[in-house]
């Protein structure tokens, strides 16, 4: 894309096509044709212009007076992000959080397909959750190689979690999802993203003591198909 | 703030906070007095123009050759979020997300505080989550309505996610946050954020479909304090 367009898409832009991608997926089941920026703007909670301005990334720009085919676009935005083809997973670390990310149906929806689940826990080894049996986290690095695995998401403790990425790294994972409240360290060749549950409460925690500033987009995201 | 300024906080703006928050709590921690606006860009991936753009918006501006003094920006960007008072939080749907939620330190240290936790099942009725005892939800809005609680989490199945947003909403909550994967809709005076675990792999996947695109911020942030 960044020789397509000869410059890079804005991180801003990337972090709102998953919204798009949802929005658009809901206007697809409800068997909606064609969509125009202000509705689609409006659906999103941004404004009409940063959504051609984000779409223009892609080589994507509306007909005028008809505005975006809708399945068109959720193929494009799919394509964008990778999701036109199946992705290996796989998880370590199956207490709480690891149980209900393996049970999320977002998973399989989003393309994402989970190959394995580890723990050191014996209570846990061997226990099958959305199909998959959890191993013991030696067996990480086989499961890995074998099935060339690109994502790794870890739910360990903070103590563990460092462990867990040298292992998903060594294994040749390129992208790691870290869940653990800690600071993980891993080769350049190695993407890991951060996700902090109290940041979304701290957004949260703003807009209330700000009432002034509005609500943000998530509102308006809610607002679609009610 | 916007009316101090006289204009909103971009929303971008608002959502680096918690990633300005996180890393200068961490400096503070390691004892270091000041920060350019290079170096915080460098631990929060980004550029050192937008983060100086950034905390313009709050009338903050680093002393050139010196830059910003770690704990007042610290003690500013908490203030501005609403972290230096302690929020009461009610959350309903103590499944292995709310047990892992109602857990996670992230909480506590972000200045909230669980007041109450509810569910349906028997099983769970009367369990102690971090020091909290898990009540039946009809005992919600009593809850709420005592306590003037502002904050809610559902973290429950999307089945009966709109009852219990409602039920929030009667009791006088102003913020929901939605784990569960369906839409909600609440009046217009309460604010609904949607945390979506899939958007944050997507991402992931972009970058992986897209390696000329960079890995983004959360891998900067993650190299902090390395």
């Amino acid at each position: 894309m960044a020789e397509r367009f000869g410059r890079r898409v804005p991180e801003p832009t990337v972090a709102r096509l998953p919204v798009y991608q949802r929005v658009l997926h809901e206007l697809a089941r409800q068997s909606v044709a064609t969509v125009s920026s202000a509705e689609l703007a409006d659906a999103c909670g941004l404004n009409a212009a940063k959504v051609r301005k984000d779409l223009s990334h892609f080589g994507t720009y509306g007909t005028r007076g008809t505005g975006y085919d809708v399945d068109y676009l959720l193929c494009q935005i799919q394509r964008e992000l990778g999701l036109d083809r199946e992705r290996a997973v796989v998880m370590a670390g199956m207490g709480h959080l690891g149980h209900a990310l393996a049970r999320s149906p977002g998973f399989v929806a989003s393309g994402f397909r989970i190959v394995g689940l580890f723990d050191v826990a014996t209570s846990t080894i061997g226990e099958i959750v959305s199909g998959v049996r959890v191993s013991h986290v030696s067996e990480l690095d086989a499961v890995c190689r074998q099935q060339d695995v690109p994502i790794g998401i870890i739910t360990t403790p903070a103590v563990v979690a460092q462990d867990v990425c040298d292992r998903m790294a060594d294994a040749g994972v390129s992208a790691i999802l870290n869940f653990a409240p800690t600071v993980l360290t891993a080769p350049p060749s190695v993407q890991v993203r951060h996700v902090d549950f109290s940041a979304e409460l701290q957004v949260l925690a703003f807009y209330q003591a700000h009432p002034e500033e509005g609500a943000g987009r998530s509102e308006a995201v809610a607002r679609l198909g009610s």
